[in-house]
C-alpha cells in the first residue's frame, strides 16, 4: 500500500491541499489552503488530516507510522520558508495549533498561540520586536493557553495570579482608579514575576516543569487536539447534532501573525456584505494593537471598518481587493478573520457568513442579478428558517439575555413560532371578551378543546400546560400562525382562583406575560415586539421556486378568510377543510348541533341538521368563492360527538333548557359519549355509518354552494373526502350515497359540477387495504397525523411525557426526531410506500396527497417529492416553507410533475 | 351443448340423483335419492333442481326451455308407478311440494301437503280410503296451505273461518267442556261447509277461484317455490349466516304418504342414538294417526318409539333395521322423519342428527371404538360450542322459555358463557366482604379496572354496562373462565343510591339475579343451575387431538393456581404472564408499587421497587413450580401507571397518609398520569425506557426465582417479554439491560439458566420494521389485542356503540366479524403474515406465538396453524378449544412441526 500523506503544507502562494478536501483538511485547513492557493495572504503553515485521527482511534490510539517524521519534515519546511527556527533565541519561529474537523463543533480544544515561546525564545522574540513587554506578555499567554487547553490546568488558578500582580498593584497605586487595572497596565517586571508564578501553578497541577522544548510543546498541543475529539462535551454536541461519519478532526499548525505589535498592527473581522439587511456594503470591526482574543473579551471598543481608510488606506484596498475575490471564489457572502502585523496584511480565515432572514433572500436575490449564482443556487441558499423567520414577530433581538433571564416564568414546548404579548385569561370566553374591549390577551389552559376555538381565536397567543406540538391548542394556532407554546408542565393553573403558579411565583388573571412561540420560553413582563416585514427579493425568489418545483402546495384552512390569506402566502388549493370547525361559530349553530347530537331518533337529528344546512352552505360557498378555480377538499365531519357538547353541568342544564329537555335527559345523553380512548373512537366516518343524515346534510351543502357558485360563474373545484376509513366496502357505502345525494342537487340546480370522492389513508388498515380502496376511491390523502399516532400507538396528547426519552439522543435516540413534526420515514413513510405503490397499481393516475401536519415539514416535503405524490397540504404560514422545499426536493432529486387528468378522472367519476 | 337435466326422479328402489349432489337436488333431495338408492322405503317423487331456480333469476324470471315438458313427463313417470292418476275422482296421485337448498334455511317456503286435491278429486280420495272424514279433512288443509304459504292469503283469515264453526258448535253443543273443541270433532257436514268458506277467503283475497285443477295447483307451488329463493325473509337469512355461493332451492314433488289414516297409521321422529348423552340406544317418539304438523302442533302426547315395538312389533324392527343401516351408511347419528301408512313404513328424510356436548363426545368416540369411523373423523366432529358445553355452568334448560322472558331484565354482550346467579354487589370490596361472609356475589359495574381485580375474582359473575368482548372486564373474567356480560347499556347504574335500573324497575344491593353469559341475558331472579361434568369420552378424544395438531398450545394466566389449572386443561406452556396483576394482590403491594409511581426521584423509586421485588419473586417461583419444564413467557409491565393509583379523593388522601406526603402533592402526580387516550399513552416498554429501575426489579425477581427454583431441581424455561416495541434500538436498549441484570443473578447464584429475551408484536410499526427487530428479538408474540385496535384505530373500550353497525349484515356488513372476537385477517393478518415474513427472513428459527384473544377463537387458530406459529396462547378455559381447533386445522392442511430448536438458540442467546 501506498504510504499515506498525512500532513499537507501551505504557505509562500501555494498549498498542497485545497477547498474540496474538507473531510480530510477539516473546515479551517481546507480554506487556509483554498485562500493561500488563490493568492491571498495567508500565514504559512500546515494540516495535520482527520485520518491521522481515525487511525489513531482504530489502533489503541496510536500515530500511524511515518507520520512523526512527516510533521518533523514540514515544520524544517516552514523553518525554511520563514526564515525562523523553532525555539531561536534570536528570531524563533511561532506556531499557532488548533482543531478543526469537516464541520464546524464546539467542544473540541481551543486554540493555542505563540506556541514556541521559552525561557529562552521569548528574549529572542523580545529582541525582535524591540518590544519586551509584548514578548513576556505573549508568554505569559502561551503558558496559561498551554496550561489550560492543552494540560487542563484549572484557569481559575492561573487567573488567581494574575489577580494577585493586579490586587498588590492597586494597593500601591495612587489615584482614582484603584481597583480597576487592566491588563496592558501590567508592566515587564511584573509580567516576568507572573510568568514565574505561573509555571510554579503548572508544575503544581502537571507535577512537570513547563516544557521548554518547542517540539515537546508542539506534540504535546497536537496530543491535545485529537484527544479532544473524544472528549465528553464533543461526543455529546455529535450525538445532539446527529453528525455522523466524520474522520475526526484535522490540527492546523500555522505561523504566528500578531495583530498586538504596536499602532500599525491590529486584527478585526469582517462581512463581505451586510449581514442584517443584506446590502452590498463592506461591513466589520477591527481593534488596532491586539490579538483576537482581546477583540473576543470585548475589553476595548472596536472601530468600524471604513475607519480603516483614514488609518491605513493602502491596507483597506488591499481588504476591498480580498472582498472582492473571495465573493468571486466562493459566490457567496463570506466572513473574514485577518490581522494586520507592523502593516501587513493577513488572512487567517474565511467562512460562509451567518446572515438574518431579510438578508438571506436580499443576498441571494441580488447575486442572481450580479450573474454570480443561477436561480437555483439561490434557491438553496434559503432555509425554512429564513421564510419562518420573516413571518412572525419576535422579541427584540436587542433585550439583553440577562434581562431575558431575569424576568423567565417557565419554558414550555415551542409550538408555533413568533412572539405575543399581552394579559393573561384562563377562559375561551374571557379571551373574547377582553379582546372585544380592545386588550391584548395570552389565553392560557391546561389544554384546549374545539370549544374554545373563538376564544383562542381572539387571543394573541395560546399557552397550555399540557399537550405536544401537535396538541388540538398547537394544530389550531399553527393554521392562524398565531404564536403558541404548548406542554408547559411547570404551570401550576388554578381555574378556579383564576391563577397561574410556577414555584413561588403567583400570577392572577390580567398580568401581562410574553410568550416567545420559537424557543417556548414564558416571560413575566410585556416585552417589546419586532412585527414582520416581507422584502422585495422574497417575492421575486418565490417565483423562481414555484418555476422549479413539480410537487403541489395546497393549504388546511376552514373559513373564507383564511382560504384568501392562503391564496396570498402561495396556496394552490385546499387539501384540507375541516368543516366541524363551523359547527362553532355561533351560538345558534353549536345548538343545533348539540340538538342533533342529543336526538333520539332520526327525525329529530334531520330536524336539527336541516338548520345547519344553510350555514354549511354559506360557509362552502365563501370558501369556493376565495378559492375559485383551485381545488377543494372537503372533510366531512371526523370528531367524536363529545368535543361538540358542554361537560360542565352548569353548561349541560343552559344546553338542557335551550333544547326543552329534562336535564338528566341531556347529562345521560352526554355521559354515554365519553370514550376511554376517543381517539380510536366513535369518529370520521363511522359516524356516517350510524348516522347517514349526518353525510346527506354535508355533502347537499358542499353540492348546494358549488352549484350556486357556478351559477354565478365561480368555478369550483370540489373534492369530498371522507376521514377514518378502514375498508373499501365501508368506503364504497359512503361513496355512493354521497354520489346520490350530489347528483340529486346537481339535477334540482340543473348545474353541472364535477366532484371528486375520495378518502384520508390515516388507519393502517387502510394503507394496507389500499389497492381494495383506491378501486373505490378518486383520490387519496395521507393523514398522517392520525396515521402517526396509530401506526406507533402514540397518543399526540400524551407524548409529551415520554417522546423526549424517545427523541433525545443523550437518553436513547430511538427516534430520529419528534415523528409528529417530521414524518417518521422508516415506520409510518414504509406503510405510505406501500399503499401508494398497491393503490396506483390498482388506479394508475390516483391523486395523492398529504394533508398532515407533516405537509409544512421540509423533510417531510421531499419524502412527498420522491413518492410521486401530487401535492402536500398545510396550514398556511407553512405553505412558504413546503413550497421551498418542495423546489429544493426538484432541484436535487429532478421529477417530472404527474398529470393529474382531472377532467378525465372527473368524467370517469360521473359515469360510475 | 347437450340439454341440461333439471328433474331428478326416484321411486321404486332406485334414484337418478345420489346423496353426494346437494348442491343441484338440495340437501332434501339428495338424501331422497340416496335413501331411495340403499334400498330404504321412500314415497316416490322427483326433484327440479337448484339450477332451474339459478337460470329463473339470471334470466328475467323466466324457466329454461324444456323445462315444463320435463316436469310433465317425471310426473306421468311418478303417475305410472304409484298407479295413480292426477286428479282423478277414484284414486287420485296426491303430492307434497317442498322448497330445499344446499343448506337448510329458514325464510323460505313450508311445505304443502295434499296437492292433486280437488272438488273432485276429494270423493275419490274418500272412497277410496273410505273415509270421508280423512278426505274432507284433507282437503281443507290442503287449500289453507296453498293459500297460505303459495298465495300469500292470511292465515287468520282462514283460521276465523274454522274458529266460526267450532264456536258455532259449541253454541249448540250440550255438556261440559264447551268452548273447547278439537280439530278432530268437526264432523264431516261441517267440514264440507268450512271448505266452501275457505275457497270464499280464497276468493276473495286473490280474485280467482280456488284452481281445480291439479297442474295449475302443481305449478302455482313450484312458482312459489321459487319465488321465495329471493323472499325478504331469506334474503336477510343467508346475509346474517354469510351463507354465498348456493345456486338457489331445489323443488321436491313427492308421493303423498297419510300417518292419520287410522290406528295403523301414525308419524314421528327417532335418533339412531340417544342425542342427550350419547348412549347407544334408540330415541324417538311417535303420534298414532296423525299427521307431521300435528306432531309439530304438540296437541296430543306423542308415545315412546319403544311402545311402537308392542303396537306394531314388524314395523318396530323394520325401523331398528333402517336405523342400522342409515348409521352403517351415513357413519353419524341421523335424526329420521317416517311415517306408517295403513300399516307400512315410509321413511320421509333423515339428516345427521343434532346433539348435545355430552353426545357429541360420547358418539364420536364411541364410533371410533366401533370402527365405523377414524380417529381423525371423530375429531372433525366435535366443535367449539361442544367443549364451551362442557365446561360452563348452564341454566337448567328445562325452564320454559316464557318464564324466563317475565324474569328477563336487560341483555347485554355476552362475553364469558356459562351461568352465574346471586346477589348483586356495586363494588369490588362489597364482592370480598360479602363473598367472605359466605354469600354469592354477582359485581355489577359501569366498567371495571385493575383496581377491581379482587372484587372480580371474589364474584361469581360480572355484568358491566360498558365495554365490549375485550374490555378489562371480559378479558380478566375469560382468563378465569367465570361467567361475564358486558356493554348491557340498559343499565343505569346509581353508586351512591346502590340501586340498578332499566326501565321502571329499579333493584337496590342485594338483589338476586341470574346472568347467563352465553345470551348476555340477565334475568332478575335466581335460576337453577346445572353444573358441568367431563366424560371419559372427553379425555379420549382430546388424546387424539393432541396425537394430531402441529401448533403448540400455551395459556395466559398470572398466578400459580391458574397455571395449575391452565395444565390441566391441557395448556404446554404460559405464552403471557402478565405481571401487573401481582401488583394489585394485596395491601402491601399496592402501597410499595403507589410509592413507586409518586416518587419523584430514581433513589425513592429503586427503594420501593426493592419492596416489591420479593412479592414478585415468590410469584414466579410459584408458577415455574407448576409450570416445571414448560416454557413461561413472562410479560414486563404493560399498563399506564394510572392504572395503579386511586383516582378518587378519600382514596387518594389515605394513600397520601400511607406514604407519608402532603394529599397535594400525592393529587398533582395523580393528576399529571392522566392521558387523553391511555392505550396510545405511556405504557410498556415505554416505561422502562423513562424508569429503567422497573425492568431491573422485574428481571431481577424472575432471574432469581428462575435460579431458585433450577437450585431445588425444578426446570426452568423463562421467556422474558417487552411489550409495546416499537423500534430494533428501543428493543435493544432494554434486551441488553435485561441481559446484563439476567447475567449477574447467574453470576451471584452460581446456577445456569437459560432464557430468551423476545417482544410483543403489538404496534404497527414493530410489525412494518420486523425485520430489524427480529435482529434483536430471540421470539415474537402477536399481541393481537392491541394490534388489532392499533390497525383499525379502533378502541375496544368503545367499539361497542359502532361495531355493530359495521359487523351487521344486514346494517353494512363491512367487516366479517368482530375483529376483537376473530381475528381481521384481512388487515390484522395482512400485517401479522408480513411481520413473520421480514422476521424469518432475519431469524430462520425465530419463534412466532399469539397471545392475544384471539388465540383461544378457532377461525384465528386455523390462521395461526397456516402461518407457521409455533403455539397459539390463550385463557385456560380456551385452552381445550384451540387444541381442538389447531387439530382440526391440522386435519385440512397438513404441516409439519416447526423446529424450535429451543436449546440451540438458547446458548446462542447466552453468547451474546
Amino acid at each position: 500500500m501506498a504510504v499515506k500523506k498525512f500532513v499537507y503544507f501551505f504557505g509562500g502562494g501555494k498549498a498542497e491541499g485545497k477547498g474540496t478536501m474538507k473531510d480530510v483538511l477539516g473546515g479551517k485547513g481546507a480554506g487556509l489552503a483554498e485562500m493561500t492557493n488563490i493568492g491571498l495572504p495567508v500565514p504559512a503553515g500546515f494540516t495535520i488530516t482527520a485520518e491521522v485521527c481515525d487511525f489513531f482511534y482504530k489502533n489503541g490510539r496510536k500515530y500511524p507510522k511515518g507520520f512523526t517524521e512527516e510533521v518533523r519534515k514540514h515544520l524544517a519546511r516552514l523553518e525554511r520558508l520563514t526564515g525562523k527556527r523553532f525555539g531561536d533565541s534570536l528570531d524563533p519561529l511561532l506556531v499557532s495549533v488548533r482543531s478543526g474537523a469537516a464541520r464546524s463543533m464546539p467542544g473540541m480544544m481551543d486554540t493555542i498561540l505563540n506556541l514556541g515561546l521559552n525561557d529562552r525564545s521569548v528574549e529572542g522574540l523580545s529582541a525582535k520586536t524591540s518590544n519586551r513587554r509584548f514578548a513576556l506578555d505573549a508568554y505569559r499567554r502561551f503558558i496559561m493557553m498551554y496550561g489550560t487547553t492543552a494540560m487542563g490546568v484549572s484557569k481559575d488558578k492561573f487567573n488567581a495570579e494574575f489577580r494577585d500582580i493586579k490586587e498588590r498593584k492597586t494597593r500601591t497605586r495612587l489615584g482614582k482608579r484603584a481597583g480597576i487595572i487592566l491588563d496592558t497596565e501590567v508592566n515587564d517586571d511584573e509580567l516576568a514575576e507572573l510568568i514565574v508564578h505561573l509555571k510554579a501553578v503548572y508544575k503544581e497541577h502537571t507535577g512537570k516543569d513547563f516544557p521548554q522544548d518547542p517540539l515537546e510543546q508542539l506534540w504535546g498541543s497536537i496530543d491535545a487536539v485529537i484527544g479532544s475529539w473524544m472528549a465528553e462535551k464533543a461526543v455529546t454536541y455529535r450525538d445532539l447534532e446527529k453528525i455522523n461519519g466524520l474522520l475526526g478532526t484535522a490540527v492546523n499548525v500555522v505561523q504566528m501573525v500578531f495583530g498586538n505589535r504596536g499602532e500599525s498592527s491590529g486584527t478585526g473581522v469582517c462581512f463581505t456584505r451586510e449581514p442584517n439587511t443584506g446590502a452590498d456594503t463592506f461591513y466589520g470591526d477591527l481593534l488596532m494593537n491586539a490579538q483576537g482574543e482581546d477583540v473576543v473579551a470585548g475589553i476595548r471598543t472596536p472601530i468600524h471598518l471604513s475607519d480603516l481608510d483614514k488609518h491605513m488606506p493602502a491596507i483597506y484596498r488591499e481588504l476591498c481587493k480580498v472582498r472582492g475575490r473571495l465573493e468571486k471564489h466562493y459566490r457567496d457572502m463570506q466572513d473574514i478573520e485577518f490581522t494586520i502585523e507592523d502593516g501587513k496584511l493577513y488572512i487567517l480565515q474565511c467562512r460562509t457568513g451567518k446572515r438574518s432572514p431579510l438578508a438571506a433572500f436580499k443576498i441571494a436575490v441580488d447575486m442572481v442579478k450580479e450573474k454570480l449564482i443561477t436561480t437555483q443556487e439561490a434557491i438553496g441558499r434559503i432555509t425554512d428558517k429564513d421564510i419562518e423567520g420573516l413571518f412572525y414577530p419576535v422579541i427584540d433581538p436587542n433585550i439583553p439575555r440577562e434581562e431575558l433571564k431575569r424576568h423567565l416564568f417557565a419554558t414550555g414546548i415551542a409550538a408555533v413560532p413568533g412572539a405575543a404579548s399581552g394579559a393573561i385569561v384562563f377562559t375561551a370566553r374571557d379571551a373574547e371578551a377582553w379582546t372585544a374591549q380592545g386588550k391584548h390577551v395570552i389565553l392560557l389552559r391546561k389544554e384546549t378543546s374545539p370549544e374554545d376555538v373563538g376564544g383562542m381565536h381572539a387571543a394573541r397567543g395560546i399557552l397550555t400546560a399540557t399537550g405536544g406540538k401537535t396538541s388540538h391548542a398547537a394544530v389550531v394556532a399553527r393554521g392562524w400562525g398565531k404564536c403558541c407554546i404548548v406542554g408547559c408542565e411547570d404551570l401550576a393553573i388554578d381555574y378556579e382562583a383564576k391563577t397561574v403558579q410556577v414555584g413561588d411565583t403567583v400570577l392572577p388573571e390580567g398580568s401581562l406575560i410574553t410568550i416567545n412561540g420559537s424557543t417556548g420560553e414564558v416571560f413575566t413582563t410585556e416585552l417589546p415586539l419586532n412585527k414582520p416585514e416581507l422584502p422585495e427579493a422574497y417575492s421575486t425568489l418565490m417565483k423562481w421556486v414555484d418555476a422549479e418545483r413539480t410537487l403541489k402546495v395546497r393549504t388546511n384552512v376552514d373559513t373564507p378568510y383564511d382560504a384568501e390569506n392562503a391564496i396570498r402566502l402561495g396556496a394552490e388549493g385546499i387539501g384540507l377543510c375541516r368543516t366541524e370547525h363551523m359547527f362553532f361559530d355561533t351560538d345558534v349553530r353549536r345548538t343545533a348541533i348539540q340538538r342533533m347530537i342529543v336526538a333520539d331518533d332520526e327525525e329529530t337529528r334531520r330536524r336539527a341538521l336541516d338548520e345547519i344546512l344553510p350555514f354549511q352552505r354559506q360557509d362552502f360557498t365563501g370558501i369556493f368563492r376565495a378559492m375559485d378555480g383551485k381545488p377543494v377538499t372537503i372533510r366531512l365531519i371526523d370528531p367524536p360527538l363529545h368535543e361538540f357538547v358542554p361537560h360542565g353541568e352548569a353548561e349541560q342544564k343552559e344546553l338542557a333548557g335551550k333544547l326543552d329537555l329534562p336535564f338528566h335527559v341531556v347529562k345521560r345523553k352526554i355521559d354515554r359519549l365519553h370514550e376511554a380512548n376517543p381517539m380510536l373512537g366513535h369518529r370520521g366516518s363511522r359516524l356516517c355509518i350510524t348516522y347517514p343524515e349526518i353525510l346527506d346534510m354535508q355533502v347537499r351543502a358542499i353540492m348546494e354552494a358549488a352549484c350556486g357558485c357556478r351559477k354565478q360563474g365561480v368555478k369550483v373545484f370540489p373534492e369530498i373526502m371522507l376521514p377514518l376509513i378502514i375498508d373499501a366496502k365501508e368506503l364504497a357505502i359512503l361513496a355512493d350515497r354521497t354520489r346520490v345525494v350530489a347528483a340529486t342537487v346537481i339535477k334540482e340546480t340543473g348545474q353541472k359540477v364535477n366532484y371528486l370522492v375520495g378518502t384520508m389513508i390515516e388507519v393502517p388498515r387502510a394503507a394496507l387495504l389500499a389497492d381494495e380502496i383506491a378501486g373505490v376511491a378518486e383520490f387519496f390523502s395521507f393523514g398522517t397525523n392520525d396515521l402517526t399516532q396509530m401506526t406507533l400507538g402514540m397518543s399526540r396528547d400524551d407524548a409529551g411525557r415520554f417522546l423526549p426519552d424517545y427523541v433525545d439522543e443523550r437518553r436513547s435516540g430511538i427516534l430520529k426526531s419528534d415523528p409528529f413534526q417530521s414524518l417518521d420515514q422508516d415506520g409510518v413513510g414504509l406503510l405510505i410506500k406501500m399503499a401508494i405503490d398497491k393503490g396506483r397499481r390498482v388506479k394508475k393516475d390516483l391523486k395523492v396527497g398529504i394533508c398532515g401536519e407533516h405537509g409544512g415539514d421540509p423533510a417531510s416535503v421531499v419524502f412527498c417529492h420522491l413518492n410521486a405524490f401530487d401535492y402536500v397540504s398545510c396550514s398556511p404560514f407553512r405553505v412558504p416553507i413546503a413550497r421551498l422545499a418542495a423546489a429544493q426536493a426538484s432541484l436535487k432529486w429532478p421529477r417530472k410533475a404527474r398529470k393529474t387528468k382531472r377532467t378525465a378522472r372527473r368524467k370517469t367519476a360521473k359515469k360510475k
